[in-house]
């Protein structure tokens, strides 16, 4: 063999919801800044100079705005769909217990920088569990916005490259329309 | 406002392409070792201290094996399009002209951490097309296998969890499943 040097960074594994609001026909995602995505649409295509760490940016923050499933970080000794029951009441406001919560499947994110572990779940939500509005934890400085985006619009949307997404979104919605929208599938 | 501080990575935008092989009813992916990805799965629950920078990892290097769509960093000034059609030849082995390469989106990876953007295009090939094994550029140090799906496998091969694949694979799928094989989609 041959030995090589890889840049890598360790980063947490994390869980992500598909949120189905029955009544309201629709599906709900969380809108928050994302200091990553700023700083390469800021300094993308390389015209202006990358700053020295620390350095303070100047720019419009909406450009860090994205729209994603709701997520979060696994960073306690808990079952998986526990800690996505949590976050859906602290990002979105909705009271699911975790034996509710429907086990997607599990990927792999940034294979190129942290190869951590993504597992989707899909929840379904109505407004008789509506326990706040959500929005994050602040005390962690999440400010977090949800959004509602109707059933019939959901492949517009996530094939509108105005509004940054990830693929895991993507992936989310793609699954829930053939899975819980079309009951099977024959070639 | 509040000043934050955070940790990133700059790293390249990429490309990634959905290959379908109208013969032989299948799509192309691709199964290589991703150094972030054994790393992560060494060192997973943090049952081992992670070893300092440099030091050689000893372990079963079928951990890092991921399968992803055919993909390509973006280090070069040329339309998108070309660099995925290069990539297809170099890591698929098959001739498609740029021009016939269909976009089907943009999205954002890695929003925790780099924020580079991803565009996925969708290409047709045929036998006629193929020029060599594929296998990517052995000068940089790439090992690239081919792995084929048939068509009526896809929707189980992205859901097995043994199979260490991106949300952007995942994705890729499922946008052909629906696109390619069912017309329209009326909710």
């Amino acid at each position: 063999g041959k030995s090589k040097l890889w840049d890598l960074m360790k980063s947490h594994d994390s869980v992500a919801i598909i949120i189905h609001h029955i009544e309201r026909r629709s599906l709900l995602f969380v809108r928050q800044f994302r200091p990553a995505v700023y700083f390469n649409r800021v300094y993308a295509g390389g015209e202006q100079e990358v700053p020295p760490v620390g350095t303070a940016i100047d720019g419009d923050p909406r450009l860090g705005l994205t729209v994603e499933l709701c997520a979060g970080i696994v960073d306690k000794e808990k079952p998986l769909a526990e800690i996505a029951a949590e976050e859906v009441q602290e990002e979105c406001g909705f009271n699911v217990s975790a034996s509710d919560l429907e086990r997607v499947s599990t990927f792999r994110t940034g294979v190129g920088t942290t190869g951590s572990m993504q597992t989707i779940f899909y929840a379904k939500v109505t407004e008789a569990m509506r326990l706040s509005k959500g929005g994050g934890n602040p005390a962690e400085g999440e400010y977090i916005e949800t959004v509602e985006v109707p059933i019939s619009q959901l492949y517009d949307f996530i094939l509108d490259e105005s509004i940054p997404k990830p693929t895991g979104c993507a992936f989310g919605v793609s699954w829930f329309l053939k899975e819980k929208l079309r009951p099977s599938f024959v070639e």
